[in-house]
Formats: structure tokens, sequence, C-alpha cells
């Protein structure tokens, strides 16, 4: 029923980020900054965090990818987004964009469109509300904030028609995530419901994809087998808390000590063919 | 000697913030973000932090209550507060104050007195020393930084004066906190001194608050029922604690998992009538 | 080997600091400043955080130190950096100066450079990498984001050079530090491999050192010492510590537990006279 096979792409990936170390630059909210930076550490990667036009060029050129999360935007940040997606597009350096709040606000929705019509985007990674907010017909369709009204299984038929329409690949976190390009689709079934009672855990994901997109080329692979490893370390900090805040810390180790045959042996990934 | 009419108001208080998870529309401080977000998610609220001129009245109209916090302001902060707390008080959301550090400089005292002059504030927390600043003749009276330097009863009686000129409730928080809309005043005997070994302790009571307020109309009870419930996580949190590390993360564990039974139980609330 | 003159150096600045409780003004990046707002106050300062040009030359002037840190730079606040520390200069008021990512873009190296050359600084906290950025030769030296890619050995003869140029003390963290006035250098042992597994390890040591500045005149001497403090906590935190998540917990309760005996018993400080 699980794939062996991605299993054994996700210990890989998981190995290849420990050896490499890549540099992910990212443009990000103010919330989040700590923890994100802290989890790619944590994984085994080096995060930078630079907005200002000046230097956002200069910094991505020598980043392993780029992660842009519109959490908490302003017209001068999505502007160094936009130079800083451009440099890492000429560069062939994997840009992942977080929509955080699309729908909620004309300005998100209207940005992250923005972003995705003027840049090659590797993966958007958002919650099943957010990922609707991008379809022409379903702006402002009610994302409430920046929490999800929409279930993952909700939006499948859509998503796949919308990866291919963008040239991307999403990924759709929820009680079960779902990626998918438009040609296939995968499913993880690690991760734990506590994950959504601590801030920034969708981001976390999104930089966790961040690092495994800038050790394999291949997309779906990327933010498939990051999410795998991001929920099973999930799984394995609920059973060390006590409630979000000691879960919150716990993540931080649970990330750093999964070993990549753990995470070989504790992978649920579905793969659908059409 | 404490009120169990107003302990069972405060369990009540918090049932509805579990309930209707409202969402708390912030505008606020770098330092504190992670930690305000988390400590709305694990009271029961939801949380958003936006503050671009361009969606915060948008924004606004989505939530149960606005916090404005001025820990690190700037102009164009203070205008999206401006422009979002109009908003709100058409919309009859109801807008919670901090006016962090106010005295400590001229920005922060004119900041504060000009959103408490332009705007229909709820609820203004602060400690004693931010609360005295905002009188006319004790402007810059010797904040130091954004600890205060005044207690708590050495102000009582300027905050009802103040708090009736203000047509607003002030939460005056320390080693007891107040809270007077001038014709009433309740003092809250929860919370421990450790809580003063954090940052953002005083920011978070205020989101707290906002929370209440998002389900609670009476800005005195959502006040003095909130910080309540934030006094008393802190002093179960601080058996669990070995230090200022240990007690910032266990607080989050403590006022997600409090029973209403156990904050019914646990309130230590005065009510004094004049 | 190791200097019980400057072991008890440590301990007194130790006490000072939790006698005086000294405000430390920050101008500082958006990643760090929880983090380091609560290590300030584990060790007994009161830190605040302030970067509008409307008031950072009102808020130092009531501060004991200054700490401008470049980690996630814009211009407007370069522009308040140099104006807090012009005003910070007049009040002989010590600036401290972490140079984040100097190396990795040119805004940074050329900010890090333009405010040594305006202001008088006291101490420029950095890595071996960001250290050689300083230097007009090695400029663009390959600081990969902002983690170092050398070590403290391989730049101690051209520190030396350089304090004496820049009329600073330079504290240059690794797994050794190394501390120079260009006529004294101290070496502090102190510290563990766990720490640089956290991210914002580099910018706490700096405004640690902010808060000994505050106490003790000479910059040798508050560099040195604050960082056997620091180290100090990081060994006796990583004893309780299962990940980076629980260490970064762990380092603000050792920090805020540790006596002045612990700290006069456990620095490890090497003096080296010329």
């Amino acid at each position: 029923m699980f794939s062996q096979e991605m299993a054994r792409k996700a210990a890989e990936n998981l190995r290849r980020v420990r050896e490499k170390r890549p540099l992910v630059h990212n443009i990000t909210n103010y919330v989040v900054m700590n923890y994100t930076a802290n989890a790619l550490l944590a994984c085994g990667a080096s995060p930078v965090m630079a907005h200002a036009v000046e230097e956002v060029e200069e910094m991505v050129s020598l980043a392993g990818s780029l992660v842009l999360n519109i959490g908490t935007l302003s017209l001068p940040w999505i502007e160094a987004m936009l130079k800083a997606g451009r440099r890492a597009n000429e560069l062939h350096i994997p840009v992942i964009l977080d929509p955080v709040g699309a729908g909620a606000t004309r300005l998100r929705t209207d940005s992250a469109k923005r972003l995705i019509e003027y840049l090659s985007i590797a993966v958007i990674r958002g919650n099943a509300s957010e990922i609707l907010s991008l379809t022409e017909k379903e702006s402002g369709a009610g994302t409430k904030g920046v929490d999800s009204v929409h279930t993952v299984n909700q939006v499948a038929e859509t998503a796949m028609i919308l990866a291919k329409e963008f040239r991307t690949t999403l990924a759709i976190t929820g009680a079960v995530d779902l990626i998918t390009d438009g040609e296939q689709t995968c499913r993880v079934m690690n991760g734990h419901a506590m994950m959504s009672s601590v801030t920034g855990t969708g981001c976390t994901a999104t930089v966790i994809i961040g690092a495994f997109l800038a050790v394999c080329p291949d997309p779906l692979e990327a933010a498939t087998t990051g999410l795998a490893y991001f929920g099973l370390a999930g799984e394995r900090a609920v059973v060390r808390a006590l409630g979000p805040g000691s879960f919150q810390m716990a993540l931080l180790d649970t990330l750093h000590e999964m070993t990549e045959d753990d995470l070989m042996e504790g992978a649920r990934i579905q793969i659908q063919d059409l």
C-alpha cells in the first residue's frame, strides 16, 4: 500500500541534505523566522533570511533554493521576492512559494498570483483554502485568516488542473498531504493533529521542502519526501509533548535526531498514477 | 473574599473562546509575534498577523477583535493601526491597545495617545509606568525601557480617573492586576513573579484579553477573566519549569490544557464597587 | 593555564549585571529578537528593541549599552543604527556591532564597514569569516550565508592588526573564542558544538557581551568574561538537551540559574600577552 521506493528516496534525500548542507534563502514572515531557521538547521540545512532589495539577488545566487512566504507581506517585500525569484529562475535555483492567507485579503491573493505569474515556481505549499483561492473563480473564497476551511480531499481534482495550469507542483497539507504536478499524485499519511496547534507548522513544512528541493531535482519527489520526513518527526514529537509548547520544542529535536533508517521505515507515502 | 461569580464567568468565557475559535487580528511587535500567536492558539483562538496598510481593513473585518501593540513601532505601522482601528470601530469589533514602552520615548507616548484619541478602545493593557505616562502631567515620567518602575497600587486612583476620561477599561498588570472602567474595579491575584523573567508576558496577557473580548461584550469582565486565566496558567507552568526557558514553553502547555473547571476553582478575582 | 584572575572578573561582572539590571538597547534582526531579549533577561539585564529613526536617540540615552546587528538589514535600519550609534558615542555609552553575514553580500560588507567608519565601536563580535570580510583585501571572501567557512586560528594574526586599525576589540567566536584589542589576546575555551545547531547563538553571544559592557568599562574584559559565561551556560545546557529544540530552551535556564561561584569555577580563559 505504501511505496517502499518513495520511502527509500525520502531517506536518500535526507542523507543528501545532511551531507551538502544547502543554503536556503528565505524571504518570509516575521512570525516564523526564528522557528523555520531552527527547523532548517535541525534537518541539516543552512538558513539565511534576507529581504533588502539591494541584496536579495546576490544572496540567492549563493543558495540551493529560495523560499518565498507572504505571511506578513508588504509591498516592498513582494518586490524583493520578485527580484530574488527572477534571479533564482535565471540561475535554475528552485523556488518554493507559501501563499499564507491567500484568499483572506485581496493583497494576499493578488500577491500570490503575481508571484506565480512572473516566476517559475517549483512547488507551491499551502492549505486547501489557500490553494483554492489561487483559482480565478474561487478568489476570496472565504479563507478565515490563515487557517483552512477546506479539506485536502475537497480540492484534489482542482489541484491537478491547477498544477498543470501553473506548471508547478502543488503540496496541499492537511490531515493527509496531497502533492501533485498534474500528472502524478502522491499522498503522505504522516503527521499528527497536534501540528496544527502550533503557529507556523505550514511554513515549516515549506522550508523543509525547500531544503529537499536543494538536493533533489524532481519537485514532486522533493515535496513528497520532505513532507513525509516532517510528518514523521511530528508523530515522534507528540509522544514527548505535554502540549503545544513542549511539542514545538520537541519537533526540532526529532527533526534533528531522525536517522535515515527511521525515515525509510516510517514514511507512509501513496503514489497514484493516472 | 474572591468572587465566585467572576470565576464562573472566567470559565464560561474560556469555553466560548474554545467553541467559537475567534480570529484575533494583531498589529504587533516583532519580538513577541511567534509567542503571542502560539498563546492565542493555545487558548483556542485563531491568530493572524497583518500590518500592510493595503490589507489591514479587509483583514480586521474578518476578525473578532483587534490587538494593537507598539512594542517595535514605526510610523507606517502606526498608520496601519489607525486604519485597522477605524474600520474595527465602524464594525463594532473591539480594539485592545498595548502601549509598550510609553513614557520611554516621545514617539511611544505620542503614538499611544494618538491611538487613544482617534480610536474607540475597549481595553488598554499596560504596566503601571506605561499607563501613568498616558496622563498629561506624567508624560515622560521615567519609564526605563519597557519595564515598569511603578506598582499597581501607586496608580489605582489615577487609573480610575483615566479610564473615565478615556472612556475605556484599563488593565494594569503587575504582582496584582488592577482592572477598572472608572466605575468598577477588579483585582486579579493570579500570576507568578517568574512571568516577568520572560519577554513579552505583558504582550501575551494583552492577546489573551483580545481573545476573551472577541466572545464577551463587557470589557471589564473580558479583561479581568482573561487575566485570571493567564495568571493561573502562569502559576501552573512555574511548577514544571527549571528557569525562564522551560517556563516560556510550559506556559503554552498550561494555557492549552487548563480546563474550565480548573479555572473556576483557581481564579482569584476581587470586585470592588464604589 | 587558565586565568583565575579573569574567572574572578567574570563572576564579578555577572554579579554587577544582576545588581544594576542595565538596559540594553538593541537594533537587531527579526530572527533572533525574541531569543536575545530572553537571553538578556535570563542574565539579569533589561532588553529593549527599538528601531524607528524618530526614537532611537532618545531610547539609547536611557541605555547602558547599544547592540547593532545587521542580520536582516535594510537601508532604513542602517540609518537608525548610525543615528543611535552617534548619540551613544556622544554619551559614552558603549556600542557593540554584530556584522551578521558580512562577506556574503556587498550590502552587508559595506554596511558593516560604514558603521565601523562612522562610529566608535567598543566590540565587534562575529565569526571568523565575517571578521575577515571587514579587511579590504578579503571583501567578499566567500562567506556562505551567515555560517563561517574559516576557523578562529586562521584569523588570529589578521584580527590583531584589524583591531588596532579599527581601534576596537574583536571577539571572534568559534570552537575557541578569540578576543583581542590589538595589544592583548584572550581565548575562551568554554562552549559546546551544539551551540551552532541553533540559530542566533552568535547574536546571543553579542547581547551577553552588550550586557557585560554596560557594567564593565574594559571592552576586552567585558567581551572575554561575557563569552566565558555564555559558553559555560551552553556546556551546562547540553547535559539537559535531547536536541537543538530542548537545548535552545535549556540555555535560557542555565544562563538564569548560573551562580557567580559556578562561573568562577567553570570559566576557562587564557590570556596571551605580546
